[in-house]
């Protein structure tokens, strides 16, 4: 039988084991800022904590203060590139890459030779848990922009021994006449792409679903592991089995997706990671949801500690598959930066996202419009209907859409079609709410 | 005293002692493909030519059949991707690339792991001559399309250490702007990009000259060593020293610049030359004009011998900066392929270009219209004048441009101005030989 784990011994390491091995990293980690990075001793030193103190992994999550990358990007704009945040001379970075602001500033992102062998390794877990193998052959669809995703990839592509195919800055039908010569087995690329293409070569009477693509494998934006719609989409399309990872360009590649298909697995030997309430700043229990505080050992060096990730997940200790990494159910349930509460829930956009993927009759695309009405937040669903739906049916369309987030959101969202193809199209992030309050009334979960 | 050299003992090994190891490499070589390459075992066969017979290395120049590239095309059309011309199991090929198949079909390049190593190492002898350390940032103004000549770049910055920044798919003003934000000292891209970058930079009020860039560094078409009036353009315009790098996609980066400025030297650790007569293809003495014809050691997967380059060099075994590595003076001096016999007269589109770059009043963008007149070859040179060259002046400049193209050539060409910003831009390759001969006289000298 063919090994399921990358690394056996690793990914089912008891849990007991692996505390201890965190345990032992973290206190090596909090002795290593302490010397080194400048950000942190200070932060320490407020908090009136040395290194010696943290005993335990309790002693950690609630001792070390919490970090937002706010404050990193505060500390790279007063001292560019990355100011006191860097623990290692800046002439043993080897890449520099930025995030892609779409919340304000880019912070940018040094890696040493160390961090991005780390970092490459860290896609692989779930590349070979979805059947990945030396002997495929990874197409690129990327342009290679200074975004941590891309470039981590290839580095995994390196780790892993498979072949590369670069696409480089191809148009969507320069990708598919690439794929369909040079017969690549795995597809590289943000999911809403991998669909873009997909539809692409449809108009240009090609069959995607029968050509040399085995696997697709995504990251950049919440995919077939989070969206189980989007997965059934992604897998019909291609002909392939669909993967997911979930990383933080900052932090690490530190979620491989689980073959199980319903979540990805903390990488638990290059990241610590559990879950905060975010009002109370209290840990949340097993299977409570919870916004993800990661501290990675993969980043010598920017080191992160108990960073706030944004991210709410629903954490289980265990899972079919047989690995021991915590599993994150559902990958991302929702942001708490992207999370707004309309009549007294909480509506998340990914959770919207997926219920409008569930429509057949509608397109992925669609944009969250807030406003303001009767001292209560508001939103709009603006959703495009498919082509072959006649416009006579876009009102049945929008009803149907918004009985079903009622149902499963528990809140009525007015819900308007608009015409095929008339909102934008996202290459990288979906960022797709519009924020149309008052400025007095915009505010974030926890900003 | 800093040191010149990447590796001091292999770039100053005595002639006697490279040829040793030359020959006793080039025997294992022809062992390896005579076992491993189904097109080498053929070539062999038909020659009546066993590895055994390969004594000297006046044998292997004389023996071994030569190679074009036309054939491995024709190899890999009947059978694609490689065919017969793959010497490894298809699972070990790491990295696909292509060339960009401006002569006709695309040619299919695999690498070995162990090949993009060697690749990427070939890269870095000319850059730490030309100053280059580990502490530099390398800022790539590429695409990072399917060409070896932006990995094999990545490579070369992975093994030398050196901080690298990816431009990726950004336009030319987003280039100017992220290196004047994140202040990288290595400019990698085309000569004609560089060129290109400092004009829009000026446009956008911005003085490149003062900027963090120490260094340019450029391949994929004729540059500053090849074309003094390019390096002196280059260097004032960025206020850096300019270097360039010859390379083959399908060879190797096999001809490192030569600190003094004036040619390249041949990587004899990974590749073995020599100068064909392409008339006759016998060798032609040292300071002789000839075809550069390359065996090279770092394409294990896809290994060619007696490769023919269609690059016109001129060769000399020694050189003023006190490495041992064959020098070719002025890099490529022409093309066997782009050559066209005007009037008995020889003329290279480079030695054109050359001349054509001498002249501050027009740009770099020009056109070689090739016609037929009175049973000869004729040629006429679209040019552009700059924008601040009052058009009456044009005519002027077409009869300068002539008379020093008939100084230089012992030819007279019409010389064409055409209005500025009319004439294609190209970002990667140079061909800008417009061929309008009948098709019987369409022909290239080794064609």
């Amino acid at each position: 039988m063919e090994a399921k784990f990358w690394n056996r011994h690793t990914e089912t390491m008891p849990r007991a084991k692996l505390d201890a091995l965190h345990l032992h990293r973290l206190q090596a980690l909090c002795h290593y800022v302490y010397e080194r990075s400048p950000f942190f001793r200070k932060k320490f030193d407020a908090a009136r904590l040395k290194p010696g103190d943290i005993r335990t992994l309790e002693d950690f999550k609630r001792k070390v203060p919490i970090t937002d990358k706010s404050e990193f990007i505060d500390q790279q704009l007063a001292n560019p590139p990355y100011g006191p945040t860097l623990a290692m001379p800046e002439e043993l970075i080897v890449h520099h890459c930025e995030t892609s602001g779409t919340t304000g500033k880019p912070l940018a992102i040094p890696y040493t030779m160390y961090d991005t062998v780390r970092y490459g390794e860290s896609w692989i877990y779930g590349m070979w848990a979805l059947g990945i193998r030396p002997t495929d052959t990874f197409y690129f669809a990327f342009g290679w922009g200074n975004f941590a995703g891309f470039w981590s990839t290839y580095w995994a592509a390196r780790r892993i021994g498979c072949r590369v195919i670069s696409g480089g800055g191809l148009d969507t039908k320069g990708h598919i006449n690439a794929i369909m010569r040079m017969k690549p087995t795995v597809l590289i690329s943000t999911p809403t792409f991998a669909l873009r293409m997909a539809a692409v070569a449809s108009e240009m009477g090609v069959d995607v679903s029968k050509s040399s693509i085995k696997f697709t494998y995504h990251a950049g934006e919440p995919g077939p592991t989070a969206l189980p719609a989007m997965r059934e989409q992604i897998e019909r399309a291609w002909g392939a089995r669909a993967g997911e990872l979930l990383g933080i360009a900052e932090v690490d590649a530190f979620a491989p997706g689980c073959p199980v298909g319903d979540g990805v697995h903390v990488n638990e030997m290059n990241n610590f990671t559990w879950s905060m309430d975010p009002n109370t700043g209290k840990e949340v229990a097993e299977g409570e949801i919870g916004e993800n505080i990661i501290t990675s050992y993969s980043n010598s060096a920017q080191p992160l500690l108990n960073y706030r990730s944004h991210d709410l997940v629903r954490r289980r200790m265990s899972c079919s598959c047989g690995r021991t990494w915590a599993k994150l159910e559902g990958a991302v349930l929702g942001r708490t930066d992207f999370m707004v509460t309309v009549r007294g829930t909480n509506v998340y956009q990914t959770a919207v996202e997926n219920l409008i993927g569930e429509i057949p009759e509608v397109s992925n695309s669609y944009e969250l419009v807030l406003t303001r009405e009767e001292d209560n937040d508001a939103m709009t669903v603006k959703f495009e209907p498919v082509r072959t739906v006649n416009p006579d049916r876009w009102d049945d369309l929008a009803r149907l859409m918004s009985d079903k987030i009622h149902k499963a959101l528990h809140v009525r969202l007015k819900c308007e079609p608009v015409p095929p193809d008339t909102l934008p199209r996202y290459e990288l992030k979906t960022k797709r709410i519009i924020d149309q309050r008052p400025k007095e009334f915009r505010r974030a979960l926890d900003r």
